[in-house]
């Protein structure tokens, strides 16, 4: 069984890129003439009265996001689907999601499922069965779910929801990242509290992780057992990796919440050991490109030699950039 | 625009019964006739070639549900659905959990999603929608998705991860529980670490919870922005309930993971403000009663006027006792 840490590293290194896509989708990042396109046709298909509008709003956004992966394959890692968006659409969004995963597969892309699942014991391997797992359903016949390379945990429930995570991980050679600083504004209410020994919540947290971590630790001196460490706390970052020598580590928060190529690179270890997510940014390129027609043609080929979009040129452009902005920050 | 809270608390008075049925389904909680009569259903139904097991066990969930709704809906004011054990079954286990959630309605009883969302700003958004509140879909129209009354959230991540689900919440007249101290053994790894001024982690997340749940007070005097303090712990809960006066409990861990009815009331306050939750202990009554054939019909009428068969009449039989049990710690 490859260990999960080992193959995201690998894939890292031959894209030469340390970013994952966030993949995030609400409506309003579609273009608007793809927007009308999917409404005109689900309307033409079904007759306006029986139209399942939720139906059509999940086919759109796979629909996107399959030509977003289109546009990057090569280029970039892994995906990360941010589960909230989907089951915001509901049952068509979660069919999107599932749809998603399968996609990114097919194109030798890994998963970051960002679920940020946590409950205890039993449940808690209900969920893991659910996203990097299997279920036994009706016929005894075994079924994978969600098929995800890895998971977002939140490690506040303790060992008990966690274990049931890692004995997965470890049976179907799958990866987790605990939350140990997370990337929002109000991030330290909690996990910056000071404990009477002098160290911080997070800190704490962060020392269960290397703790929880050594028993998945690669080839490549990483565990499968990795953090969450939010590129707008490079300080924490620090910190977080010397507690956590182990850890690879996901970092949120880069480019539209403030996080700069330097930040975002501040855990890692001999330029390697962590994974920068992107999503608005990516997703939304084309929104900051006026000399960019999202819809139409271009004359740049796509790395499946289908030429690109617009608004796949304005995320390829910026994956592009992105790449070479971390790439630059290991060097300097 | 109702308050949540006065909501669940006049529910919990007109059936005389602060219980919640955790509804975590697995398929080897069903009667064995029960699951073989679905997996012959399925079979006949499509040929055994073309069998869509997923699907079959999505519906066999989702009729043991609406069985054990049908045996308790006048002496119990709620159902849990436990996410993860939808999720496990994919996306028809997730088709379950959505007509679980609109069957329960249909018998008038409130719905706590017991899924534990926790994300950043605009991604909490979107938990919420899809949980208690609603999405704008592809033809503008607003939908409701999972429908639930109110939603358990993780406060790891501080307010911008709890705000929108409050601000959701005051909208549309739902509510939430946040984890404060869980019901599981190593609940204390992080929970109960001592802060330097002397509280532990439990008790600055309960501080939280009281500050955060200001604004959602009802007629009730409490809040609909509550907590979830397991049954568990009962020292625990005494401290919780000092610290946030206003907020309404959620009680896990009664009966299969040890908590005794008086353990369970331990954070109630002149007989109310908490609804403690049973889920195997309710859904596999049948598997404690020698005397009982699952699913032979009984002589019991259930609360709709049908027979009840024999799994349902050791469902009842058993809230009966616990609400009995309950009631009883309450007076002594």
């Amino acid at each position: 069984m490859t260990n999960f840490a080992d193959k995201l590293l690998k894939k890292i290194e031959v894209c030469n890129n340390p970013t994952v896509m966030g993949l995030d989708p609400k409506l309003d990042y579609l273009p608007s003439e793809m927007l009308n396109a999917w409404l005109d046709g689900a309307k033409n298909k079904k007759g306006a009265r029986s139209v399942n509008m939720q139906e059509a709003t999940g086919e759109a956004i796979f629909a996107y996001n399959r030509l977003l992966i289109d546009t990057v394959y090569d280029i970039i890692p892994a995906i990360k689907p941010q589960f909230a968006y989907y089951e915001m659409y509901g049952l068509e969004g979660i069919k999107a999601l599932k749809k998603t995963i399968q996609y990114a597969h097919e194109k030798d892309m890994l998963v970051i499922g960002d679920a940020k699942r946590n409950d205890i014991g039993t449940t808690a391997t209900a969920y893991a069965n659910a996203i990097i797992g299997e279920t036994k359903v009706l016929d005894d016949s075994i079924e994978a779910m969600f098929e995800c390379d890895c998971v977002t945990v939140n490690g506040y429930l303790g060992i008990d929801g966690i274990k049931p995570f890692m004995d997965v991980a470890k049976k179907k050679g799958k990866g987790l990242f605990v939350l140990v600083r997370t990337s929002n504004p109000s991030a330290g209410d909690l996990q910056d509290l000071k404990l009477e020994d002098g160290r911080q919540v997070f800190e704490a947290m962060a020392e269960n992780v290397e703790k929880w971590g050594q028993e998945l630790i690669g080839e490549s001196g990483f565990s499968s057992v990795g953090a969450v460490v939010g590129a707008t706390w490079p300080e924490q970052a620090v910190k977080a990796r010397q507690i956590m020598p182990h850890a690879l580590i996901l970092v949120p928060g880069y480019g539209a919440q403030g996080g700069s190529g330097k930040d975002a690179v501040a855990s890692f270890v001999n330029g390697k050991g962590g994974i920068v997510n992107a999503s608005r940014s990516l997703m939304c390129a084309w929104k900051k490109r006026e000399d960019i027609v999202p819809m139409a043609m271009t004359d740049i080929e796509g790395p499946s030699g289908k030429t690109l979009l617009g608004f796949q040129k304005a995320t390829r452009d910026e994956a592009i950039r992105m790449r070479d902005d971390l790439n630059a920050a290991l060097k300097g």
